[in-house]
């Protein structure tokens, strides 16, 4: 029997401990192994979740859990990286293996904690830290383990997502597809995390530290969220050909890797665009596999509750079989690879210049972008209104984005240029 | 060092091999374990494969491998359910773990191997049997183990995708769609297997018995090809709101799970309706999880090796840590559940009738549906040429199928019936 203690009964914990009890003749027929939920700690014991649990199982003490000689797997769900971590590091100094879906804490502290796991040789389980129910963790580390992993393409986190597709299909503005989502509970009341792109950042931290045998951590990533996004960008994109979506991107470009997180315009055939609503995916392209895409939901009691059971499965079957440690918790890089540096990115580029409707202001401007090698694909000029601003949209060939900036902030300075340039990049996948 | 001995030189064998060689350092350094092409075995060893072997690998002798004593893992490639089945079980008599992508031979004689197996306490690996390099089985198995699995949607044979993709774009008919993909080499000179739904079907059996706990082959799973769709099914289809694609489903009612391969018609804003060309992708609704799906191609050199090499990584760490067996074969099911007739299986339907334009017609059709209890949703009459054939579109609810059969034999009996009625089943998801 294996015996399982989960810190924190909130949303995730709740999940968690309906599928230990619901699908427990289910697991243990799996398996052949009796996995047992013993404890749930958490502050509020008193609140109805919505589920029976036997007797003498809630406690508000957490050392109860973690001091307890018969529970091998403590599941942490508090979330945060303040209490989260002094948790997990006590549980893993009491030989413990762990499970949390904590990707704050992952992104943050994920190097002194994997130490600390190693040191004591105890497992650490964190599937449903990147896009809850979706095993992306699993296949990135077993399933494509054959593959050097050449990109990943995430749209890993559900508000923005869900925020985005609202503008796409309804053409609100991100106000009020903002306050929709939170009406329907799917963004929060301080919605900052996710719609900065800080959360689908932590959580690639997390699978390109994995799939680049690196330890990456937030600094190391380029973030810029989906707040600053007009509707007016979104109809241009579609009109391009494209759909814009808040993507996670890690690409190896030699011994560096890319790792941002911003709006993309994306060609609208790809499967990746089509992901729309709540739902997450994660593209991961290998070099043997070629282009793969996983698809699911990205949050939720019964998802993230999915993949928490998930690694509970594999540390019991490790347990059972005495081979813990059977996947190394960090696999040794080939190479060290570093993180690349934003001003050294290459992408292909959509402006959208407010410029001032007279002759020469093209001239102007693509003057300005040539003197930083920036090659013009395509100009689209919306509307006429003599002698004021109209929206001038650029479409670029690959250029770097020290020079994109340069040039922007140099044509920004025109007095033909009424406001700020809009710059949204633009992703083709290389072809394989 | 695990030594690993190739049994079948063709392009999944080369794929195999060129990763085995080229991610060598890769896998060490992902596993800490040295991971040895160790043999190759062929009847063809002089052929070019455009792979650069280290001496003496090759050899015609099928033998050399598998009574080696320093070969830990056998991988079967020829293909077929005759030498393949011999090389298998002989291979497990030996002692060696088996690594095969052989659909065929596990639909039909799984048990039978598998029973080996577990009798000699070897390892049988066969990721790359379903949708080549996505790895379906694992996440099903292993990813979404916590998960009741409500439902299975695949598009898991690319040829026939490929032409259905290529009717639906295009208009061709289904002789020239199949001459294209024969010239791409996106089928075979004899395409029977592919365009009846026998491959698909092979590997329905082999998902649908991992997922239900229970053994199922071929002869339990109702197979439909494409060979009989017309352009015009297409065409009507695309204006009612649906992509025709063959699926595989296999979906739990109670004690019975219905399996069936055929022409389905799915609403186009499903994801698994978007999944275009040679592209295959697996759709897994899990009690918890609730819907997710997994994406990539389903054949190849490359993608194919993917999958056997993840199989040979797997087995590789459960040898290293002695912990072979740590997931069961075949797992115990909760209640036995069986193969549903598919005379019970409950559906909605298209039918397309060829009937006569004159007063009255529609009345003698829905008079026999109504007889049987199959209750339309809604009724096109495409064209009009009075008193000659024209096409009579319509839509059911939800039905059975034994009904189905017998109220179509009744209709296509009517004096005012010019030709057999088509009828195509049509799948709406069951909601969350």
């Amino acid at each position: 029997m294996i015996n399982v203690g989960i810190i924190g009964f909130g949303t995730v914990g709740t999940g968690t401990a309906k599928i230990l009890l619901k699908n427990k003749s289910l697991l243990r027929n799996r398996t052949g192994i009796r996995i047992n939920l013993k404890k749930i700690a958490d502050l509020d014991i008193k609140r109805d979740r919505g589920i029976k649990l036997p007797d003498n199982v809630l406690t508000d003490n957490v050392d109860e859990l973690i001091k307890d000689p018969d529970i091998d797997i403590i599941v942490e769900l508090i979330g945060g990286t303040g209490i989260a971590r002094e948790i997990i590091l006590k549980s893993i100094r009491n030989g413990k293996h762990v499970v949390t879906a904590n990707k704050a804490l992952l992104a943050t502290h994920g190097t002194e904690i994997l130490k600390a796991a190693g040191d004591m040789n105890v497992e650490l389980g964190f599937e449903a830290s990147v896009a809850g129910g979706i095993p992306v963790i699993k296949v990135i580390r077993e399933g494509l383990v054959a593959n050097r992993i050449k990109a990943i393409y995430g749209i890993i986190n559900g508000t923005t997502n869900y925020i985005l597709t609202r503008m796409t299909e309804e053409k609100k503005d991100f106000g009020d597809a903002l306050k929709e989502a939170q009406k329907l509970g799917y963004a929060e009341a301080d919605p900052t995390f996710d719609i900065e792109g800080v959360d689908s950042a932590h959580k690639l931290a997390i699978i390109a530290s994995l799939s680049y045998s690196s330890q990456f951590s937030l600094k190391d990533i380029y973030c810029e969220g989906i707040s600053g996004i007009s509707p007016m960008d979104i109809e241009f994109a579609l009109e391009l050909g494209y759909k814009l979506k808040l993507l996670a991107i890690a690409k190896r470009r030699g011994a560096k890797v890319e790792l941002r997180v911003h709006p993309t315009m994306i060609p609208k055939e790809y499967l990746i665009s089509k992901i729309d609503g709540v739902y997450n995916a994660v593209s991961v392209e290998g070099d043997a596999v070629g282009a793969t895409l996983y698809y699911g939901k990205g949050a939720g009691d019964m998802p993230t509750g999915s993949a928490v059971v998930s690694d509970i499965v594999d540390i019991a079957r490790n347990i059972v079989s005495n081979s813990t440690g059977r996947i190394p918790l960090m696999a040794k890089p080939e190479k060290a690879v570093g993180p690349m540096k934003m001003d050294d990115v290459i992408s292909m580029y959509y402006f959208r210049f407010s410029a001032l409707d007279k002759p020469g202001v093209l001239s102007k401007i693509s003057g300005i972008l040539g003197k930083y090698n920036i090659s013009i694909a395509s100009v689209i000029q919306k509307g006429r209104r003599e002698g004021k601003a109209v929206p001038l949209v650029v479409l670029t060939h690959k250029a770097r984005e020290k020079n994109v900036v340069m040039a922007i902030k140099a044509i920004d300075r025109l007095p033909v240029v009424a406001s700020r340039t809009v710059f949204i990049r633009v992703e083709h996948k290389e072809p394989d």
